[in-house]
């Protein structure tokens, strides 16, 4: 059947390839195109005629395998990354979050224009007639919409989604096109810092409950900063580059820094030294805000003093919360994202902090204030062991985010509403790079992966009959019991035996003739699986309590 | 950022010139006009806006909505659809299923040839260079991709995603192009109907877990069918056909499907009686079947003899598992979709059982055995209540699946590897449909829904300093309590209550000056919120115990 229409695939595939590198290296491919098209017309015809003469399915040839960039979650991953999840909502709905589930995709122009640069990377569907559209490229932007959209003056939500993004993909690395967002946010009026301090709870509560080891939050406001930026003299229509420029600090050295600021961004270098001066500064929040505030000329500024104003309320707050100990005041963090208003944090875990976070020699820093930061960030492990690209959400950090007060009411503006203004504050927590953390872990401790939860096995032995097999599994069954057994009339005992290994499955409860006739099965805790293993000749239980026997001792495990 | 919205103009003359030609060419130009119609609003939009916007983010304007046949699931609803997963979840776990997590799109050539006519349905993405790709229009495919591409011969999985269907969405009726799938395959060789009674158990597990009210599972098998056909003398041709008309007895009478049979594809008049003599038969199993295993000519089909022969043993395992009086045998399910090989159901709920399945006068049924599907029907409760349009999982099925032993193995025979046969048995319930009857049924109770799952509200009286309230929130979260409170530093007490009262959270504690001097609290229980009202003063709790005090209380509600 296949051998029919397989050549046309084959042809195709070439043609697809061919027309791949044309376009790489920006070459005319338009009659490749045509004559693509033209071979999956017949195609189609062929798969139709296959159809009509009774071919079930049609005959095609392809590789199988998922888009580029793009894998299957195995059980094993999918039932972890399920651990994650639930864990992080748990923790969302203490702190009064609902949940909201928008559409995979939005019109195209809701997209259009908040990603700068980065829009090249926006996934649209094709023109089939109808709205232009595009696969959301983060949670964020249609969260704004959402609320632009349905009025709302204030909500607090968490949404846990895929996003999509046209990257080049290095899969070893961990860079998809296709990947989970979680993110965390809290919209509508507050006095000042009071929303910010709990994201910033909730994010240490999240990384904490996740177990993934030590972390730091780089924090830093974006009115410090453009206060520092004005103290220092750079034109207004330069603050968003030099502030990216100074964002990569974490990345390059000062001298570099400082380059990119005066040769490529034209700016004076006495102004890009009086910079230097301040973002070489980090440390505990109490120390460098007393610093700062100590400094007249940048008090003077009255951006510089509201920012610090906030962050000296901040700090108050989060001691009540009791994660001032996590925070580490950074001047140079000053994120990408142009959005950002008031606040902007990244959580760093130790095991991929980069060493300028530890010491960065060449910074002009007259009083280096030692930073928690350093002490949990070991040059050494700036490597990534985990081989995660830390680019996707910035270096080594694992969660990011901050105050945007602006983006709600640009929505509401955009689309001719009275613009109400909506503040927002809020955290987008790295899940993908949460989960290659905790898998190296477990691979460290060199614990075995299950991809399903299956607590028992039904096992028969000495010809026990099919349907004996399946009453007590539907008697464990009828008791929220996870149970299994061979579809097999008659499997062979060893077949059992492995299905129950393979799987690991802590309990099976043997099923034997001369035992069923006196009304009673033989539980066996699998060696290894159980917390008391005194019992590996298992135990002889009454066919009518197994059952609660069996949630007893799971409920110990 | 103008950019967004120049290209518009150029967009809306390039649409007049294409509906000019399908126009001439006499074709269909609806969508292109729909789609024109919306350009011209947005750039009247844009107009009006020009210049008033001098946004970070840069002017665009636009009208803010998802798109077409898309909704947002806000708070209650994200809220209800979680509850429904989680149930469904725990009872694929309990019988041994993992979840696998694939990609929203898949290369184009996969989904092709699959869905037969429905392939029009199917969205593309676009042609930005690289491999052409498509987005899911069902879990089934990519599974039996996923299979095949990993070369398992064995798999019992779950999976809840959405999926993507380019059709004319029916809002009011529910026909949405985004949707939630929850499918329960179990892959591999089994015993003939080990895996297929189980699967039936599992979806009656789900149901009935559900509290949706009464349902009735319509079973058949494609060899019995086939049978009949064979028996009756139906051209091998024509088989599938003549089986997709009569999968329509359940939404027209008899004499319209036989003028399907005979007019439009052309099959005998007396072939069409002998089909009707079979097709009307329905009630439980063991009587039908007893029924057509004395019918001798169709025992002589050796097909038909087959599928009766594996009726009879599924109906002994049902037994077993208690799920048998859910049952209705029933000769009229044919089921569209081409690649079921073996037994076929459909589950029908009470609320919108169709006429046909109570008594369809119109066929000629020599004995017409009576059904527990008809006892659950009601004819006048076919008008669908709840305004779900029932085309999107078959009328009136709210659950629906059968055996595939060849999806697999075509995958992986087209994609050249050893074709290996992996005969799959599954079920996909219909999440959304069983939503809005969940909803239907919470508002008949005038249930209020909640988008939030906020336990306690702290609230302060007196000028309680903010840091006190913070104080008291970081308690209960640290004891796992959901706790919210005012993010103002003097909210005013009315506004507080308020609070509490919009967001139905059953206890609030109140923190007054003189009571915390004391060390104490007063906790009260909104009214009706909580189970015992015998305190509606509120009681005053240590404030050192009353996060334990809170716990108890909790628990018990």
């Amino acid at each position: 059947m296949s051998t029919a229409t397989s050549s046309i695939p084959e042809q195709i595939t070439a043609l697809q390839n061919r027309i791949k590198e044309l376009k790489m290296t920006k070459q005319d491919a338009s009659s490749e195109i045509d004559q693509m098209k033209a071979l999956k017309d017949q195609l189609k015809a062929a798969q139709k005629e296959a159809g009509a003469s009774g071919s079930a399915l049609g005959a095609q040839s392809f590789t199988l395998k998922t888009p580029k960039g793009t894998i299957d979650h195995k059980p094993e991953a999918a039932l972890l990354r399920k651990r994650i999840f639930s864990t992080l909502e748990g923790i969302f709905v203490k702190h009064d979050a609902c949940t909201i589930d928008t559409p995979v995709f939005e019109l195209k122009e809701i997209l259009a224009g908040k990603y700068g640069e980065d829009s090249k990377l926006i996934y649209d569907l094709s023109d089939q007639g109808g709205e232009l559209c595009s696969l959301r490229y983060d949670l964020t932007v249609p969260f704004a919409r959402y609320v632009a959209m349905n009025g709302l003056t204030s909500i607090k939500r968490y949404h846990i989604g895929k996003v999509y993004r046209r990257d080049q993909p290095v899969m070893t690395k961990g860079r998809m096109r296709e990947f989970y967002q979680c993110d965390f946010d809290m919209a509508g009026n507050c006095d000042p810092m009071v929303y910010d301090a709990e994201v910033l709870r909730v994010v240490c509560e999240c990384l904490t409950a996740l177990d993934i080891g030590e972390y730091t939050i780089k924090l830093n406001h974006r009115k410090i900063l453009d206060g520092i930026f004005e103290l220092a003299g750079v034109p207004a229509d330069k603050t968003r580059t030099i502030s990216s420029a100074v964002d990569k600090l974490d990345k390059m050295p000062w001298a570099d820094v400082k380059k990119e600021m005066t040769v490529e961004k034209g700016l004076d270098g006495a102004i890009a030294d009086r910079i230097g001066q301040y973002v070489g500064l980090k440390g505990p929040g109490g120390e460098l805000l007393e610093k700062l505030r100590s400094d007249k000329d940048l008090m003077a500024v009255p951006r510089a003093k509201e920012g610090l104003d906030d962050m000296e309320t901040l700090f108050r707050y989060l001691k009540v919360y009791g994660v001032l100990d996590k925070m580490s005041f950074d001047m140079s963090l000053a994120r990408g994202l142009d959005y950002y208003t008031g606040i902007i944090y990244e959580a760093i875990h130790e095991s991929s902090a980069p060493p300028s976070l530890t010491t960065n020699p060449s910074v002009p820093a007259p009083s280096k204030i030692s930073s928690k930061a350093g002490k949990s960030a070991p040059a050494s492990s700036s490597k990534n062991e985990d081989g995660i690209d830390e680019s996707t959400i910035g270096v080594g950090s694992i969660a990011a985010g901050g105050r945007y007060d602006n983006l709600v009411g640009m929505f509401a503006e955009a689309a001719g509403k009275k613009a109400e203004q909506v503040p927002c504050v809020g955290v987008s927590i790295g899940v993908e790079r949460v989960y290659s953390i905790m898998e190296m872990r477990r691979r460290g401790r060199e614990e075995k992966t299950r991809g399903k939860e299956t607590e028992v096995y039904v096992l028969g032995l000495g010809g026990v009959e099919l349907e004996k097999r399946m009453e007590v599994a539907t008697l464990l069954w009828d008791n929220g019991i996870k149970a299994s057994f061979s579809p097999k009339a008659n499997p062979k005992a060893p077949a059992q035996w492995k299905q129950a290994d393979d799987d690991s499955i802590p309990y099976v409860v043997i099923l034997a003739p001369k035992e069923l006739a006196a009304g009673t099965v033989r539980v066996k805790a699998q060696v290894g699986k159980d917390a008391s293993g005194e019992d590996n000749k298992g135990e002889e239980v009454k066919l009518s309590d197994v059952a609660a026997y069996l949630k007893e001792r799971l409920a110990k495990a």
